[in-house]
C-alpha cells in the first residue's frame, strides 16, 4: 500500500451487487449495452455508420486487406468493450462471450508490432508518423485505455495474454518517454492512470515513473506540445496556435487549480493526480488536486453532476457559467469525475467525494442512457426545447431525444465499464477500516480479521434504510458509512438498539466487536429538498431545483404540458413525493400545485402575466426523454 | 398618389429639425459619421481596414489598375454614403461637401458599362458572371441602394446627373427581368423598394412593374434560386443546399405570415410589399404585410425593438425565442423595421406602427452607435457579460463594446441616412390632414389650404409636454398627432383651452378651423412603466423590464456594479425618474432600492441565497456602454 492510501479499492471479485436499483441497470449493461457494442465494433447493425475498429486491428495483423477507417482513437472502442466484458464475466460468468473476448485479444496480439507498439491508426496509415503527434493523436490514450482493459481482464479472468500483450506495449512506451528518453505528453490524458493501475497490479516502478513524468512534464516551460508544433509540420486536425488550455498545459499541474478546457481530459488527468499524490505522498500535488475537486464542484458542477459548460472544446469556461441550454456536460466527464472523486477517497475520507459519486451516479452518468440500454445522450442539457434544442446551430448538439447509436462511441462504452465496475466505488477498506461509500445492495468480502462479509439491503435512492449484516465477522474492526452530506438527520442502531454514532468526514464510524449476525440499520428522513443555486449563476436566478435523496427532478412536457418555464413553484407550497410504477419504472415522483403564468395577447405589458393553478409532477432527471419528444427543465421559478 | 396611400411622405427640404434630442444625433452624423465614411471610402484612415469602395469604380472607370478590393456588396457603401450626404446637404448646405458628391457621381458615371450596368465587382473582377448569381452576389442590391442616393440626391439637389446615371442602370434591369425577360429575384431584397422610389420620383411605370415582378416571382415553384443554381455550377460563398427561409423564398410572398430568415432582408422585402400594396391597392399584399408586421412585432421582437435572435444567417428563429445575450439584433435591421412601419402608416393610420418607429429610434438603433458617433454596434445585445460577450464561441458576435469601425460596413451609414432623413418619418400629409408621426422638434411646411406650416417645441423623450404653433395656416384641416401607445393619458389644449380630443387609431384628430398663431399643446405623464414580457419567452419569466416613455432602460455594471443577475427589484418597490447631466448627456435615469441577492459558500444550497438592499440605478438603453466594458442587463429580477 502507498504512504498516502487511506483506504484502496477491493478485488471487484469479491462484491457481489443484489440492489433494486442498480442491479437492473448492471444487466441491461450485459443484455443490451455489451452485446451491442460488440456488434458495432463488428460492422453488424444495418443502418449504423461502420465502426471498422475490429478490422482496423485484422488490417494491422495482415489478417485482411483495407484501409483503416474510423477517428484516430478508434482502438480504443475496442479497450472500452474489453474492460466492460472483463467485469461483466465477474458480475455473471459467460465462457462464450469469454471465449470471443479472448480471440479479440488474440487479434490485438498479432496486430502488435515486433516492438510492442500496438495501433492500428498508426500500424495501418501512417506508420512513419509514429509518435510524432502526440498533441492530436490520441496514441497514448488508446494505450491507456487498452492497458485499463488488460489490467481489468487479468483482474477478473487470471488470464494473462492480454496483459502480457499491453505490458510490452507499456514497456515500450516507458523506454521511449521520460527524463532518460524523450519528451512527450499526451494530448488527451488518459495513459497517466492506466500506467498507475498497471503498476499497482505488477509492481513495476517503472510504470508509476512514467506517469508521474508525464505529469510532471505537462505545461512545463518550453511546452512539449509547442515544441512538437514547431518541429512537425503537419496536423491531424488541423492547424492554429495550440491552445495549451484546452489540454490543461497552460500551467504545471501542481500549479492549476481552476478546472480548464476539454472537461474528459481533465478529469483523467485529475484522477492520475490523486493517483500519483497517494502512491508517492506528494503533498502539493494532493492539494492542487484539492483545488481543482473544489472548483470543479463548487464553481463549475451543474446541479445534475454534469460538467462542461459549452460545446466549443467540449470544455469548462469559468466559474459559474453553467446555461442550462448550450451546456455540454458530457457522460463521460461525469464518468470521469466519479473516477476521481473515488480516487480523493483513496487519499483522504471525506464525505463530499461519495456525495459526487453519488450525484454522478443518479444524475448525469444515468441521464446519458435510455431506459432500455438501447440509446444514449453525449450532452446532459438542464434544459430542452424541442425546435431548438438539437436543432438552432448553437444547440444543436444538445438534443431533446436520445439518438441512435453514435459513430464516435465514447460515451456508451464509458458507462458500461463504470457500471459493470460500481462495487469498486461502493466499497473499501484499510488496514482497520470497512468502508461502505454507497448504498449499494449486495455483498462484499474483506480480508480483515480472517475474512469479514457484509451484507448490505437499500432500498436506496428511494427509501431511507439500509441494513447491513455481518454475515461474517469476528474481533474488532471499524465499519465506517457514508452519511449522505444533504441528510439532515441519520440514526444508526445495531442490533436494534439505537447506536451513538461518531458521525465525523462524512462518514459514521462504527469501532466495535464484530460477530457474524450483527445488523446495522441506518435511517434518514428522504424529504424533498429545495434547492437553490448561487446568484453569481445568471441562469438559475429566483429558480429552484428539486431533489429527494441523491436525485435530482426535472419536469418534462409529457407531465406538464408545453411551456415550462411559465410554471411556478412558489416558495412555501407543498411537496409531495409518491412511489409510481409505469414507463419510468418503480420511481418517486414529486407532485405540487404551483402556478403557471398565463400567456396575454401582448408580447410586453404593463400587466404581469396572469397566473392559474397548475398541477407540477416532476420525474427524477436521470429518467427524462424516455417518453417521446419534449420539453424538459430542472430549475423552477419560485 | 396612389389608390390606397392614406398618408404620404413630405418632402424633406420642407422639413427643419430643431430638437434637443435629435439636433444634436444630426450634427454628430454631419460632423462625424459622414466625413468619417468618406474617409474610409477612400481609405485614408490608418489602421483601419481598407475599404477600397471607391478604388473600385476607378478601376472599373479604367482610370486605376488593380484588382476589385472588398466584399461583392461593397459599392453600397458608397451608395449609402451618397444617400447620406443628400439627407446632410438639406440640413446644412455644405458647398464643399457637395462638390465631393458630384465628384463621386461623376466617377460613377465613367465606371458605368455601355449599356448601363454598374457594378465594380462584377465589371473589374468576374465580368463573365454578370447576372449568374443573383442569389449570393447582391448584384440588385448594390443597384438598388444606388437607386436610392440617386433619388434622394436630386430630391436634395435638384441636380439630375446620379438621377440619369441609375435611370440608365434601371432601364437595362427592367428590359432584362420580368414577365417579359428572363426570370431573377434578388437575393438580398433592396431593390424592389428602391425601384417603386425610383417610380414615384420619375412617374415611370415599368420601375413599379419590375419591383412588382421581383416581388411576385418570389418563393413561386419552381423556385427561381434552385434554377439558377442547378445551371450555375460556381458559388460565391459556398456550396450545400439553397435555405430559401433565408431569402424569404420559402413561400410566395402574399403567403407569408412569420417572418423568416435574415432579417435584414425581411424588412426590406416587408418595406417594399407595403410599397406596392399601396401603389397597386393590392389587399392580398397589405394582409400579408399586417400578419408579418404582427408576427415580427408581437413574437420576434426585443422589448428595445431588437430584431433577429441568432447571428447565424443574421436571423429570425421562431416566434416567442428571444436570448439576450446570443441574440443578434442588428441595427440595420432596427432601421429597416422604421422603414417598414413608414410605409405601413401610409397604408393605414395606426398608431401602432408609430409606435414601433419610436421604440426604434430610441433603442435599437440609437444604441447602434456611441454617443460621441466615432464608434459602432451591430449587434445589440440585451445582456451582456464581459469574459462571456465576445469572447466565448457562442457570444462572439455580442461585444460587450463597440469596436473600431468595420470592414462590413453596413449599419454606419445605414444609421446615418435613417438619422439623416428623420423629418420624413416624424411628419406625413395627405389632401386634408397634417400628421405628427413622432414628436420631433422643429418646423415643417405643408403645401395644404394655400400652405401651412406647423412648428413643434418638445421635450420628448424625458418630458411629457409637446407644444405645436400653427405658423402659418389659414382654413379647416385635420391635425393629427400620434398619441403613444402606452400613453395612460393624453391632454390637448389649443391655445390655453382644453380640447375634447378624437382619440382613434393611436391618433388625436384635431379638425377645426386653423389660423397662424394657434398653439396645441399636449402633455402627457411620464411614468415610469415596469413592463412584463410575455412567459412564452422562457428567458424573461419572473423579470421586469423599465421603460419610460419610448426609453426602455438598461442597468450598468458602472452604476451598479458586478452581478447584475443577482439584483431584484420587487414589486412595489418605487422607482424615481431623476435628470442627470454627465457622460451619458442630459438624460433621465431611474433609481429605486431593490435587493441584491448574495453569494454563500455553496454553488448550491437548500438556503435561499440572502439578500441586502441594494441601489439600483438604470440607465437609458440607447446610451449603454459609453463608459468602458463592463456588464449590462436589461430584464430585471423582480
Amino acid at each position: 500500500m502507498s504512504v498516502r492510501k487511506v483506504q484502496q479499492n477491493i478485488d471487484l471479485k469479491n462484491v457481489r451487487v443484489q440492489d433494486p436499483f442498480w442491479s437492473h441497470v448492471q444487466k441491461l449493461m450485459l443484455d443490451t449495452v455489451i452485446p451491442y457494442q460488440e456488434d458495432v465494433l463488428h460492422d453488424r447493425i444495418p443502418g449504423v455508420e461502420k465502426s471498422h475498429a475490429v478490422e482496423n486491428f485484422r488490417i494491422a495483423a495482415g489478417e485482411a486487406d483495407g484501409q483503416f477507417y474510423g477517428m484516430v482513437f478508434q482502438d480504443s472502442d475496442v479497450a472500452k468493450w474489453l474492460e466492460a466484458v472483463a467485469y461483466a464475466l465477474i458480475i455473471r460468468p459467460d465462457a462464450e462471450l469469454e471465449k470471443r473476448a479472448d480471440e479479440m485479444i488474440a487479434l490485438l496480439g498479432r496486430a502488435q508490432q515486433e516492438d510492442g507498439y500496438l495501433n492500428t491508426y498508426f500500424t495501418v496509415k501512417e506508420p512513419e508518423h509514429r509518435w510524432q503527434n502526440l498533441r492530436e493523436c490520441h496514441e497514448l490514450y488508446c494505450a491507456g485505455h487498452l492497458i485499463e482493459a488488460a489490467v481489468a481482464y487479468y483482474e477478473a479472468t487470471g488470464k494473462d495474454q492480454f496483459l502480457c500483450i499491453m505490458r510490452r506495449y507499456a514497456d515500450l512506451i516507458c523506454s521511449r518517454f521520460g527524463k532518460d528518453g524523450v519528451r512527450g505528453v499526451p494530448g488527451h490524458q488518459e495513459i497517466e492512470l492506466a500506467l498507475i493501475k498497471l503498476y499497482r497490479l505488477t509492481g513495476e516502478k517503472k510504470y508509476l515513473e512514467t506517469a508521474q513524468y508525464f505529469l510532471d512534464d505537462r505545461g512545463v516551460e518550453p511546452k512539449y506540445f509547442q515544441e512538437e508544433e514547431d518541429r512537425r509540420g503537419w496536423y491531424h486536425w488541423g492547424g492554429g496556435p495550440v491552445d495549451f488550455h484546452y489540454f490543461q498545459s497552460h500551467l504545471p499541474v501542481r500549479e492549476q487549480s481552476v478546472a480548464v478546457g476539454h472537461s474528459v481530459r481533465a478529469m483523467y488527468m485529475y484522477t492520475a493526480m490523486a493517483d500519483l499524490a497517494t502512491e508517492v505522498d506528494d503533498q502539493p500535488l494532493l492539494d492542487a488536486c484539492k483545488r481543482l475537486w473544489d472548483n470543479v464542484t463548487n464553481k463549475q458542477m451543474y446541479v445534475t453532476g454534469g460538467i462542461g459548460s459549452t460545446r466549443h472544446g467540449e470544455a469548462f469556461t469559468f466559474d459559474y457559467d453553467l446555461p442550462n441550454d448550450t451546456i455540454y456536460a458530457e457522460t463521460c466527464a461525469s464518468v470521469g469525475l466519479v473516477f476521481f472523486a473515488r480516487r480523493m477517497l483513496e487519499a483522504e475520507v471525506d464525505g463530499r467525494y461519495a456525495d459526487i459519486m453519488e450525484k454522478e451516479l443518479y444524475g448525469g452518468i444515468l441521464s446519458g442512457m435510455q431506459l432500455d440500454g438501447k440509446k444514449f445522450f453525449y450532452v446532459n442539457p438542464l434544459e430542452v426545447l424541442p425546435g431548438l434544442s438539437g436543432k438552432q446551430e448553437e444547440y444543436k448538439h444538445a438534443l431533446p431525444k436520445r439518438p441512435d447509436w453514435y459513430a464516435c462511441a465514447c460515451c456508451p462504452p464509458n458507462v458500461a465499464r463504470l457500471v459493470t465496475s460500481l462495487g469498486q466505488y461502493a466499497w473499501g477498506q484499510n488496514a482497520d477500516t470497512i468502508f461502505a461509500h454507497l448504498y449499494l445492495g449486495g455483498e462484499a468480502e474483506f480480508a480483515l480479521n480472517g475474512g469479514v462479509k457484509v451484507r448490505c439491503e437499500s432500498g436506496y435512492p428511494w427509501q431511507g434504510k439500509v441494513r447491513y449484516t455481518m454475515e461474517k465477522a469476528d474481533g474488532r474492526f471499524t465499519f465506517a458509512v457514508h452519511k449522505p452530506g444533504w441528510a439532515t438527520d441519520w440514526q444508526v442502531s445495531i442490533n436494534g438498539q439505537p447506536w451513538d454514532v461518531d458521525i465525523r468526514d462524512g462518514y459514521g464510524w462504527i469501532a466495535r466487536e464484530w460477530k457474524a449476525g450483527d445488523v446495522v440499520d441506518i435511517a434518514f428522513p428522504m424529504e424533498v429538498r429545495r434547492v437553490y443555486c448561487d446568484p453569481n449563476v445568471r441562469e438559475n436566478v429566483g429558480c429552484v431545483a428539486l431533489l429527494r435523496g441523491p436525485v435530482v427532478y426535472a419536469l418534462e412536457e409529457a407531465d406538464n404540458g408545453k411551456g415550462l418555464a411559465a410554471l411556478r413553484l412558489p416558495r412555501g407550497v407543498e411537496i409531495a413525493a409518491e412511489e409510481q410504477s409505469g414507463p419510468l419504472g418503480d420511481v418517486v415522483v414529486l407532485k405540487a400545485v404551483g402556478k403557471r403564468l398565463v400567456h396575454g395577447d401582448d408580447l410586453y405589458s404593463v400587466n404581469p402575466p396572469a397566473e392559474v393553478d397548475a398541477e407540477i409532477l416532476a420525474v427524477p432527471y436521470y429518467a427524462w426523454g424516455n417518453r417521446g419528444e419534449g420539453e424538459m427543465r430542472v430549475w423552477i421559478h419560485e
